[in-house]
C-alpha cells in the first residue's frame, strides 16, 4: 500500500477547494482554480505530487460520477427533440476539427497517417470539463446545455467509432468488418441502454412508492452506473458513454433528486476535485523547443477555433440564433479525457509519436481554461441581448 | 487502467446491498451479509472476483472514512472521563490475547519467537466492525458503546507499540534506542493531534457561524482526516488512528451533524460495501491441511476465548456490571484490517512462516460473524435484565 497517498489527496482536496474560492472571489469559473491548483502541486511549478494510476483511477470515477450526475440531470424530452440537431452539429464539429488538426500536422511536416490521427484526438471533446462548467453556471437545463450534452454525447461516440475503424484500418485489418463489428456493439448497447434503462425506470419508480428514500435506491443507481461504465468500456466504446446513458435511465424517475443528492456529494467531497487537479498535475513543460513550441501554438489555435466555427455553423444550421450559436460553439472547445485517452491508444500503437502528447495536455488546459470564460461571457451576453431586444421591441 | 474494476465494483455494491437487506430479513447483522457477499464473490466460491490492489486501497478508504465517522460520533467528554478504565481493559485485553495467541502456536512447535508474533497478530481488535456493529444496533453513543470505542483506540496503540519495539528487537536493533522512538512518536502524534484538533474545532465552529452549511467544510474536513491518516503512518502509528482523531476534533463542533451525513453519503455509497466485501474476498481454504485446520481451529478459540476473558476482566476491574463487561468482551473480539497489517508486516521480514495468513483470515472471518451477533445478544439481554431488575426491585 502507497501511504503516499494519504497526503497527495489530503493536498489535492485542500489546493483544490481553496484555489476555487479564491477564483469565484475573482468571478472565475471554479473549475479554473481546480485545474490551476493540480498545475501548482505538478513537477512543473512546486513538484508536490507526480501523476500516478492510483490518481488516475481516482480521476476516472471522477469522470464516471460527473457524467452519472449529468445523465440524471438530462431533460430526457429535449434530448429526445434536439437529436438531429445535437447530430448535425457534432458531425460538423468533428469533420472541421478533424480536418484543421489534419492541416497543422501535415504542414509541420508529420506523415498523412500520423496527420489524421493527430486530427482524431482534438476532434472529441470533454464532456466532464462541459459539465462542471454549465452545472457552475445553472445552465446545465437551459436549451443550449441539453443541446452541448446531447452534442458531446454523439462527439464521443463519433469519434470513438471513427477510431475504432481507422485503427483496425491503418494496422492492417479489414476494415469493413470492423466497421460493422463497431457498428454492431453500438446498436448492441443502445438496445441493451434502453432496455435496461427501461427496466430501472420502472423499478425505481415502484421501489420509491414502496419505501420511500432508502439507502438501497442510491447504492444500486451507483452500482448500475458502474455496470454500464463495465459494459461500454468492453464493447470497445468510451466509458463515460455508459455512465452518461446510465444516468439518463434514472433521469425522470421520482426519487431523481434524491438519487442526484447522494451522487452529488460523492463526487465534490472526493472524486471531482481529483479528476480536475489530476488534469493539471499532466502539465509538464521540460521537452519543449521552439518547433514544438511553434507547432503548438497552431494546434491550439486549431482545436479552439475548427471545434468553435464547426459547431457555431452546425449550430445555426440547425436553426439557433446567433447568441444560442455561440454558446454551442464556446461550449464544445473543452478537450480532456477522451483526448488523453484516444492520444495514449494511438501512441501506444506506434501510430502517433509519444511527442504528441505535451501537445495534447497543453491543448486541454488551455481549452479547459478558455471554455468556462467564454461560456460565462456567452450566457452573459445573452441576458444584455434579451434587454436590448426587449427594449427594441417596446 | 484495468477496466475489469467497474465490473467488480459494480458486482460488489448490488451483492453487499442485496445480502445486507436478506440478513436484515433474517434479523441478523447486516455487516454479517456484506463480508458473506465477498466470500461468495471470492475465488472459494463463485469466484467472480479476485483479491487485488485496487480494491485492497478503496477498502483502505472504507476502514479511514468509518473510522473518522466513529471519532466524529465520539463523546468526547465520556471519552476523556473513560481514560483510565479504557485503558485497564485494552491492557488486560492485549496481555491475555497474547498468552494465548503464544500458548496456542508454542504448542504446535512453533519457536517462541515466531509464537510471540503470532499472538501479537491476534492481540489487535478491528474498530471497523466494532464500529459497523454499534452502529447498526444504535449503540455507538452508548455509555459501554463509547468504552469499547476508546478501548480499541487504546488497543491499536499498544498492539502497534509491541510491534513496533518487538520487531526493532527481533530485528537485532537496539530495543531501549526504538522503545524511546515510539514512545517520541506518539507523544509527538498525540501532541499534534490535540493542538490541530482545537485549531480545527475553534475555526469551524467560526466558520459555520459566519457562512452556515457549505460544501468547504466537509471538503476541508476530509483533507484534515487524510492529512491525520498519513501523519499516522508516516510516524509508523496505526493510519487508523489518525482517522479517529481526526474525527474527534470535529465530534463536539455545531457542525457536526452535517460533517457526519456527507461523510456516511461517502462511506456507503462506495467505500464501506467494498472493505466488508474485501473481507470476504480474502477467505480461501485451499492449503488447508488436518494439522492446519486443528491449529486454526485452536487459533480461532484463542483469540475469540482470550479477548472476552481478557477484556470483560477488565471491564469488570473497573466496575462495571457484569452484562456491561459482557458487552465489553463480546465487541472486543473483532479482529480485521489491523491484524492483516500486523501479519503481513512480520511475514515480509520472515519473523512468521506465511503459511499464518489463512489461519489469521478465519480468526477475522470468524470473529466478525461472531461479534455482531454476540454484541446484538448482549444488548438484547440487557433490556430483560434491566426489566427483571425493575420487577425484583418493586
Amino acid at each position: 500500500m502507497d501511504t503516499y497517498i494519504f497526503l497527495v489527496i489530503a493536498l489535492i482536496l485542500m489546493y483544490t477547494k481553496g484555489m476555487s474560492l479564491f477564483m469565484r472571489r475573482l468571478h472565475l469559473p471554479q473549475v479554473v482554480g481546480a485545474v490551476l491548483a493540480g498545475i501548482l502541486l505538478g513537477p512543473p511549478v512546486f513538484g508536490v505530487i507526480a501523476p500516478s494510476e492510483t490518481l488516475e483511477l481516482l480521476a476516472e470515477f471522477g469522470v464516471i460520477l460527473l457524467l452519472f450526475s449529468a445523465g440524471m440531470e438530462t431533460d430526457f424530452n429535449q434530448l429526445r427533440k434536439n437529436l438531429k440537431s445535437s447530430f448535425i452539429i457534432s458531425f460538423l464539429g468533428v469533420a472541421v476539427t478533424l480536418g484543421a488538426g489534419f492541416g497543422v500536422a501535415y504542414w509541420f511536416g508529420k506523415s498523412p497517417v500520423e496527420s489524421f490521427f493527430i486530427g482524431v484526438v482534438i476532434a472529441s471533446v470533454s464532456t466532464g470539463i462541459i459539465v462542471e462548467a454549465l452545472h457552475e453556471l445553472g445552465k446545465l437545463k437551459s436549451k443550449t446545455g441539453t443541446i452541448l450534452l446531447s452534442v458531446s454525447l454523439f462527439d464521443d461516440i463519433i469519434v470513438i467509432g471513427i477510431l475504432a475503424v481507422a485503427m483496425g484500418g491503418a494496422q492492417g485489418e479489414f476494415s469493413l468488418y470492423s466497421l460493422g463489428m463497431t457498428l454492431a456493439k453500438m446498436v448492441g448497447f443502445f438496445g441493451f441502454a434502453i432496455l435496461g434503462g427501461l427496466f430501472m425506470n420502472k423499478l425505481y419508480n415502484s421501489i420509491y412508492e414502496k419505501f420511500g428514500r432508502t439507502k438501497r435506491l442510491s447504492v444500486f443507481a451507483v452500482a448500475y452506473c458502474f455496470l454500464m461504465v463495465y459494459l461500454a468500456e468492453w464493447l470497445g466504446l468510451a466509458n463515460i458513454i455508459g455512465a452518461y446513458i446510465a444516468g439518463i435511465a434514472f433521469c425522470n424517475t421520482k426519487c431523481v433528486e434524491y438519487l442526484e443528492t447522494k451522487t452529488n456529494v460523492l463526487s465534490y467531497m472526493l472524486f471531482t476535485p481529483i479528476f480536475l487537479a489530476n488534469i493539471g498535475l499532466k502539465a509538464s513543460f521540460d521537452s519543449m523547443d521552439t518547433n514544438a513550441i511553434l507547432f503548438t501554438v497552431f494546434f491550439v489555435l486549431a482545436a479552439v477555433v475548427s471545434k468553435f466555427l464547426g459547431c457555431g455553423l452546425g449550430a445555426k444550421i440547425c436553426g439557433f440564433t446567433s447568441r444560442e450559436s455561440f454558446q454551442v460553439g464556446a461550449g464544445m472547445i473543452a478537450r480532456g479525457e477522451v483526448s488523453f485517452v484516444v492520444a495514449s491508444k494511438v501512441t501506444a500503437v506506434g501510430l502517433i509519436s509519444p511527442d504528441i502528447f505535451l501537445s495534447v495536455i497543453i491543448v486541454s488546459l488551455s481549452t479547459i481554461l478558455i471554455t468556462p470564460m467564454l461560456l460565462q461571457l456567452a450566457y452573459k451576453e445573452k441576458r444584455k441581448e434579451k434587454s436590448t431586444q426587449k427594449q427594441q421591441s417596446t
